[in-house]
This record gives C-alpha cells, structure tokens and sequence, in this order.
C-alpha cells in the first residue's frame, strides 16, 4: 500500500503493469476466400454482413455472400453502413433488423462498416439498452457491455481505422455535433482478415485519408504519455483499455511508421502499386495493435469536432450524400501543430518518429529538432493532396471556441497527451493548424 | 485454382497468408497480485493451481494461493508437476486430481508446470482420451483437441520457454527416450500473466538455460523456412501453427534477440539485477509470440532425443531425483553447428540475428558471415556458463546413430527448417556439436 497514492500495491514510482490483447489475425493477398472456413470454425450457420452503399455497387459484398452461401451459411447483406456513423445510424439499423435471428457477424468495409457492425452485434445481443448508454462520459452514460457478443469477423477494405483489431467504436452523436466513442474489451472482433487485395479499388483520396489515420494512430500512441509515468491504479478494474505508450505498443508503433513512411505516397500515386497497398494493409493493422492499447491523444481529440461541427464540406472521393470530413483527414488537420506542443516531454521519441518516416535528421539534435516530425508529415500529407489545415474544410477562427470545447469533451484521449493539456493549448493548437 | 499444385486458390508463387495469435497479456513487476482479479473476470470460482516442488518449498506458490482465497475463489494446489513431464506424469497428475471439480486452471513455474497445468485442463475437459492420442505424429495419433478447455492462466516463473504464450505443450514419451508435443490452438492460455519478480531466485544454471530456450526460439523462427516459400495448402484447414518465419513473428523475434543480447548475461551473472531479469521476461515473452506461431526448426529437433536419451547427467542448479538435460541447454547445445548448416539460405537473416546480439560485423559480408551467428552463440553460452556441446551431458560418437533418428522424429519441426534436412545433414550437425 502506497501511503502518498493510496493505490492497492502500487508504488510512488506510478504504475507498473502493461495489459495488451490482439484479435487472431490472418492476414494476405486473397485472405477473403478463407471467410466461410472461419465462420464455420466459429460455429456460425447464420451470418449478417454489413457494408457500405459504395462497396456494395462495387460488387464485393456480394462476392464475398455468394462464397459464404456456397459453404452453407445462411447470409443477410446489410450494405447501408452510413460513412462514418452515429449513435442515430446505428440504432436505426439495428432496430431494422431486429428480426434477424444471426449466430455471428461480419464488417466489410472500412471503419465505418466495421464499427457499425460491431454496434449492430452489441444491441443484438444485449437489448434494451440506447446507444448513448455505452458511450464515453461525459457524452454517453460509459456502462460496460454487460455480457458476451456473437463472434465478429472484420474484413477491412480501407488500410485506415485499425477497428479490425481494437476494441472499440466511434460514431458522432446527433444533434450534438460533437463525435466519441465505446471501449470495451468485448468489442474486439473474434478476427481480423486482412486482404490487401480489399483495398486495391479505392480511389486516391481515399487511400490517402486513410492512411493518415494510420500514420496519426502509429505517432499519437508513439509519443503517448507512457504507462509507468502514470500514478499506480488503485484496483486492477480501474486500468482503462488505453494504458499508454508502452513496450509493447511501441514496436507496432514504429513498424507502422516505417512502412507508412515507405508505402503511403507510392499507395496513393498508383493504385495498382500492390506492394505498397500490402505495407499499407499491414501499417493498418500494426497501428491497430499499437494504439488499441496504448491510446491516442491531441489530433484525435481535435478531429472530433472537427467532423462533428462540419457545416458543407464534401470530400473528394467519397460517394456519400452529407457534409463530412474524412476521419483522418481530420484528425491530420492538427496534428503538426499538435507534435510540436508534445516535442519537449520526449524529443527522443519525436525524432525518431520523423526518422522512420524517411527525414533526415543529420545535423538535428533535441535541442532543434521540435521542427522535424511537423515537417515530415507536412510533407508526406503535401504530397498525397491532403490537407493544409481545418480551414480547407472551411473552419475559420470563428469556430475556434466550438472546436476547442468540443476537444475538451474527449478526456478519454486527452489523459493519453504526453503532457496536460488547459482549453488555451488547444486553442492555440487549432489556430496554427488553420493558419496552415 | 493452380495447375501445378493443385491448391486451392493458392498460386504458383506458394502460400500467401499469415496466420497468427496472441494471448492477452499483462505484464510487470508486482502483475501477481492481480491474479485472482483475473480468476474473477474469466468466471472462475474453483481452481487448480499446478507447480512444481522447488517452488513449492520457496513459498511461492502457497502465498498465490492465500491472495486468490482471500478474494473467495477456493485454491487446490498440485505441486508436483515433473520437471521436464512426460506423458506419464500428466497421466498420473491427471488420474490423481479427477475427482476435483474445478472451473479453471494456473499453471505457475517454468514450462513444465505450465505444459503439465495444459495438460490437466485437456485431460479433464475431455476424459477418455489418453495422453498419446493428441501427441504430434508419428509418436502419437495426432488427435484434435475435441473441444474447448477451461480458461488457464499462465504465470510463469523462469523466462524460458514461452509456454504462457504458445498453443502446444512438450512431453517426453515414457518407455520410447524421445520427447514430442501437443499442437492445438485451444491450448493457448486464457492470459499470460508475466511478473519479472517471480523470475528473481532462479539459480544461475536455471537462468542460463531457460535463456538459451528464450535465444534459439528467436533465432529459430527468424531463420526458418518463410511461410510464402511453401507450397500453398490445398485447403485452410491444412495450415499447420507452425507457418514459418513471417513479417508479425520476425519483429518479435528481433525485439527478443536485442532482449537477449542486452540482458542474458546480466541476468546470468547479478540475479538481483532487476532491469536484466524484466528485460529476459520480456524476451521471453516475446519470443513465444514469434515461434508460437512461426516454429522452430533443427536445435528444437536435436534437443528432443538429447533430452530422452540421456543416462546419468544432473544439471546443476535444478533440484531433480532423476537424470535430465534442462531443455534450454540442450537446444543450445547444437545450434551453433545448426546456424553455420543453415547460413546460406539466408546470410542476411543469420548476420542480423548476430548483430542483434551484439556481434561486430565489421567488415563482415555474406561471403564471409557464415560464422558471425555461431560466434556469436557460442560467446553468449561460454560467458553464462553453459554446455560447449551435447558431450557435457555424456553423450559420444556411439549415440550418433540414436540422435539421428530421434530428431528425425521431429518431422514437424524439421520442416520449418529454411532447407532440407537428411539423416546425413543432422548426424554432421551432431557430430560437429559433440567435438565442441
């Protein structure tokens, strides 16, 4: 017993103890075709599959029932997974087919249909509770998933969210324009099946956004605020899902960042590049293992607003009939401004960060280095066609105070910042990132 | 469908897919404490807790038992788990306890007592199976694990042999002097459960050599046949565990070798050097979640009929009644001869897996590497005090023919093996490790 903490065997030193989890993985060029044999092994007779209205006139969720109906498992196609959700499109969906009676689960599609599947999985299996019940405080009422989900598969189409591996949804909230999210270790797919080849028909902008999402997932949880530079948990149930930066997460963050910083650009340029599409399928995934566990803070924070307050923006490459900012996007917005805030707790980290995504650091120390990772993932977004800014979505430092309160709501994230964060760093964070 | 091999959506160019798992982890200084919070979470009221008598007398054990009975779980303690078990003394545990009534299991030591912990569970799950139905052909039927085990916690107390991570237990065959195994992805623990301190009265020897298990783990599975240089199986259900060296095994396997170079000898040589014995838990750790999955190939081979061939030999530092070779230094004890056998189809791997170690490679290229990785196993070993070679535990020459054969057994090792191996290739790779 620590006098100074109060906390159950911990220590003045902080917290001592690293949890990790990871879905079983099968991952490769023409994974897909394996779907029914997993189902089968999972006990399923009866599968939904839920997927996006993009994908679906693309004709691959079609392809993928047809192969599973072959095996003997009954299908029912759901391909109105709404580009990233709300707590409103779920619900609806699930009510909708509530008369389903599925042993199991597949989300095929990008973050959004996964997520949706997993949330459709979750009210199934558990009725009578609203959405807004799980969501994080202080926005939702934070219950925990009160018992076993059926089995899940996810097949990602995008190398983008990591939702394949991690135990957790995000959705916007209606009406309140503002986006957060459900963590629950029961959320965790019962399998990741990653097929590069999924990802090989999406258009440029696509690709480029998603990977942004995995290039932001790999950097937030790498400079996190490390697990045993926390004070000690006074019981073991009090451990959130995101513990911090920690050895474990590190590795997947830095073998994320490596392939992000070889394959993003030669992904988005060409299409075709399979080798690039297959590095950054797996980045997808190793960012996923990363910061599942480990957490993500500041861009995440920020993108949160930032797609919940948008009033007109449609993104290229996105077939979708709303206002919306592409997830990551959004959260790439900020997230030079945001690494030059966290530079000083760990320069080190920050450096190497910049390193493995191709800079050359010869010459830079940490005495003058905070410029090196806002410059590299300048230049890597510069040269996909990404964002400048929030201002290209058209915020402008009118939005300022809505931005900044919205971020603040996200304290879930906000603990994992390497250092604290007051609403005037945020402000300030927001208002170099509109100024480009 | 490919012509040529008949697979089924397999190509030419061989298999495509990886396939890999993870148990949960938790992991650090003082994780013990939270071991009957865990019980509690996966349900368990009643369990087992399997261990060995060494630890028994250090107290160890019956301290666990205390802290989970003082949360209400009722504790049954077997403390006789064999050393290096066999089928027969899983056997016997097993007939012994089969009047308990038990809804989950800890396997708490070394290998051995995890592996016989395993072996309880699969028994009691599943009685009227022998122990030699599940037991890897030829030596046993190769039986499928029927169906699933009660959740096992894993809590081990040297940092050796993985078990806490792997899906399969070692045992040696009584009456037949060979050692085998149990391949099955149900029993993979429910939680590796990995405290640093557990690891801190280990004698020298046992800390040597649980290392060299932790070393030849690594350097296996990174040099072992790749999973994309097979040929595809015809269906998924023929893809074994063991799949080859991949991209998700290599970076376990490196972030162990770094481990291992760093710290092994440092645990070896201060056993109260904390840092050092994190850092080989780890190692451990991590190397299990590589050649878990991956495999292991020629010194695991030679190792198994070392270790049941054996007559007289009693290692220092375990407190044993019967002749043994402790696993780790029997691995090691042929690898260096193994390493220089297997250099030349894949010098790269070889010279960064000694780089990895520490080795000085200036100088050095793939033309004149072959020695770089052998050298650098051979320093580690002599500096810990380990075996020069199989000669130390009193084999000779005249044993050639019986070890021969006995790692011939070990088919499904061998074919991990990054080239063929023949009777005339292991009795040179014996030969050399015998003349030290």
């Amino acid at each position: 017993m620590d006098l100074a903490t109060g906390a159950n065997g911990g220590t003045a030193e902080g917290e001592t103890l690293i949890t990790w989890q990871a879905p079983p993985l099968k991952f490769g060029m023409g994974a897909t075709r394996e779907i029914a044999y997993e189902l089968s092994r999972a006990g399923v007779r009866s599968v939904l599959l839920v997927t996006d209205p993009t994908l679906a006139a693309l004709g691959l969720p079609a392809r993928v029932a047809k192969s599973i109906e072959q095996d003997g498992i009954a299908v029912t196609v759901f391909d109105r997974a709404l580009v990233e959700p709300t707590d409103a499109s779920c619900a609806e969906a699930a009510r909708e087919l509530a008369h389903l009676d599925v042993d199991g689960y597949i989300g095929l599609g990008g973050g959004s249909a996964i997520d949706t599947a997993k949330m459709i999985n979750l009210l199934h299996s558990h009725p009578g509770r609203a959405v807004r019940d799980y969501l994080n405080k202080p926005i939702g009422g934070g219950v925990s998933v009160p018992g076993p989900l059926k089995p899940l598969i996810a097949v990602p189409t995008t190398a983008g969210s990591g939702s394949e591996c991690t135990a957790m949804v995000a959705l916007g909230v209606t009406g309140l324009g503002v986006k957060t999210g459900i963590s629950d270790i029961r959320l965790r797919p019962a399998l990741a099946l990653v097929d590069p080849l999924n990802t090989v028909t999406l258009p440029a902008a696509v690709t480029a956004s998603s990977g942004y999402d995995v290039l932001t997932h790999a950097c937030e949880s790498y400079t996190a605020r490390p697990y045993d530079r926390r004070p000690a948990y006074r019981t073991p149930g009090e451990r959130p899902l995101y513990i911090g930066a920690n050895p474990i997460s590190d590795i997947w963050a830095e073998e994320a960042l490596r392939l992000v910083g070889r394959y993003l650009r030669r992904a988005v340029l060409n299409p075709h590049d399979l080798e690039a599409r297959a590095g950054m399928s797996r980045a997808a995934t190793f960012a996923g293992l990363g910061f599942g566990n480990a957490g993500t803070h500041i861009p995440h924070a920020c993108a949160y607003p930032i797609a919940g307050l948008v009033r007109e923006y449609r993104p290229p490459g996105y077939q979708v009939g709303h206002a919306m900012v592409p997830h990551g996007s959004a959260v790439v917005s900020t997230a030079a401004a945001a690494f030059a805030f966290t530079y000083p707790t760990a320069p080190e980290r920050h450096l190497r960060a910049a390193e493995l995504l191709g800079a050359n650091l010869a010459g830079v120390t940490a005495a003058n280095g905070a410029d090196a990772l806002p410059a590299a993932l300048t230049a890597l977004v510069a040269d996909t066609g990404g964002p400048a800014g929030p201002a290209e979505f058209g915020f402008t430092r009118q939005d300022l105070p809505a931005l900044v309160e919205g971020a603040l709501k996200q304290q879930r994230l906000l603990v994992c910042c390497p250092r604290d964060v007051a609403d005037h760093d945020l402000r300030r964070i927001l208002a170099a990132s509109l100024a480009g």
